[in-house]
């Protein structure tokens, strides 16, 4: 079992990330200096799960940054070039959050980086400072991760089959992750787990990535279609369903990948338990239901192709939504950094919200 | 709209068949005198749908029939030989009996194919009577998939979004479908219907299969993943839910294409109607409830690889059912080419069973 998966590091000289896109076949760190490749790299999802997205961000405007110091050599900066930098970083900022619609935790980041730059200290400085709230934005969300894996560990029980759906472990998150950081957490402590994993269709994070991180560290598992879920239940093979979340509105309606809303509507009509497990920074009590949430839709491609083949009739009209909503009363708990917490989200949410 | 398409034929010579692992990039007619070609094709789902393969492995008895003929030309052969014609026959339909566990079409057409081959007649009579029926058995079917659309078609609203799963159509039967024909005598009807078909992982027959049928008959259609089903339930773009069979027990309960079930539950959640569509061929009185309905298990491949790709981890494990069993108390109603049953189906299945 590896105690460790190489995801994102910050070095001194370049920003190194695992292009998620490669896996399971090959995994493939690529390195670079450019904040466009990072921005790219958030756009063709080689790096995805929502914070993930945020501290490669984070780490992206560092960048950005770094390549303006460099073509503007420090000492020679009068005070209207200082502002300028403000600019740039600003529009750098926003770049970053126009490229995927749901990912809160991405304008969570941003709106602190945001804040830190409106002081007028130097380009240097504010570089320095950028750099240490970007590395500290990845360490507080591996502890949150940890966080998550200890409290949510508590719900499963000894010996029991688990479902979950997409991604939401290392390569999803800074630290081990949300959902995935429970089953970790609960196989460390000895619990006889054996995790299903959905493919998660279209992009199949379920089967590529998932199953890689199940794998690396140990678990016992069994991959399966997103349609086969609910005949596991109905044979009773699962006794717990847990996923992670990209956006949570305060009354606990639950944005997940597109799939994760069927998973729970069959975890009700069979009686077993739907968790969702999210950092804090997921919550967005100013969206008051789930229907505020805007839907990512993505490209039709991804689901008439498969890598290079075609596996729908050319001109077919498709529907594409990233994500869907699980309502509220479909939750049995959210697995927060910060504890467990139950119905009625609305007031439990806003409790313990930071 | 096209009026027909061209699936199946047996000339003097051959037998004709769409290869559907092509669709829907290209419509390959497959023509073969070899009824191994044939065996091979329904393995390797060419030809699918539990109708279908009933009369493709009728015409494939047929083939072998005829290949026998050729190299035992009728006029020398003493009555000993006619006795080896009858066991060879008996042998081939044991190797389409074999092909595919969970189609009981086949079993009903080959049952009926043993029956006639126990008569003491000259190997060229039957042949020709081997081939006399294999024919009627696929007009029968043409016929029984008119009838159910025309019954099926009093159950769908004027305006409507209705949903399907896997591939029920002309691709899957001998004459316009069962669910498909349903939709598409609905839509000659005039209906304002909008057809959302599950794309139906892991082999995907409704990207490939049914969106081109849709296509084709100029049908007002939207592809979506099996895991999108539940949330355009919940948006209330969907106020039909109607599937095909591949097997049903004498309560109703019915197996088709793995992901069905879940579909069935998402139903139920949303108070919207779901309906199987089913010649009675497909219904089996002798299982008592659809625990006695074998599920054939397929390759792990279908899931872990797509095409060339490899999509998750060498090595991992898989559950990869071809079907699951809808019950009789998620189905509000059977539409059979005799009219539509409803419940207690244990009753109204036996009242109509020919």
């Amino acid at each position: 079992m590896k105690d460790q998966i190489a995801v994102i590091e910050l070095t001194g000289t370049a920003l190194r990330f695992l292009d998620q896109t490669r896996l399971p076949g090959e995994a493939l760190m690529i390195e670079t200096t450019d904040h466009r490749v990072v921005l790219d790299a958030i756009r063709r999802l080689q790096v995805r799960g929502a914070p993930l997205i945020g501290i490669t961000a984070s780490y992206g405007v560092t960048l950005a940054a770094r390549e303006w110091l460099s073509s503007n050599p420090a000492a020679t900066i009068p005070l209207t070039e200082s502002a300028k930098f403000h600019q740039d970083m600003l529009a750098v900022c926003d770049d970053f959050a126009a490229t995927r619609p749901t990912a809160v935790n991405l304008f969570w980041a941003l709106a602190q980086k945001k804040k830190k730059n409106t002081r007028p200290i130097t380009p240097a400085l504010l570089t320095a400072a950028l750099e240490t709230e970007a590395r500290a934005i990845h360490t507080d969300d591996a502890l949150r991760c940890s966080a998550i894996g200890r409290h949510g560990a508590e719900i499963v029980p000894h010996e029991a089959g688990v479902i979950t759906h997409c991604n939401s472990g290392a390569l999803a998150t800074g630290g081990e992750g949300t959902a995935f950081a429970v089953l970790l957490e609960s196989f460390r402590q000895g619990k006889e787990i054996h995790v299903y994993a959905d493919e998660t269709r279209p992009l199949l994070q379920g089967s590529r990535l998932t199953m890689w991180e199940l794998q690396q560290r140990g678990i016992p598992s069994t991959l399966i279609t997103d349609g086969t879920a609910a005949m596991l239940m109905r044979q009773r093979h699962v006794q717990l369903a847990i996923t992670g979340a990209d956006r949570i509105a305060a009354n606990g309606d639950a944005a997940n990948k597109i799939g994760t809303y069927g998973l729970a509507v069959a975890a009700r009509h069979h009686g077993i338990p739907f968790y969702i497990a999210a950092p804090f920074s997921t919550v967005d009590l100013s969206l008051a239901s789930g229907e505020s949430i805007p839907i990512e839709e993505r490209s039709g491609d991804e689901i008439t192709r498969i890598g290079e083949r075609v596996v729908a009739p050319a001109g077919v009209a498709t529907y594409t939504p990233a994500f869907d909503v699980t309502p509220a009363e479909l939750i049995t708990g959210i697995i927060t950094e910060r504890g467990i917490i139950t119905p009625p989200f609305v007031e439990t949410l806003a409790a313990l919200h930071p």
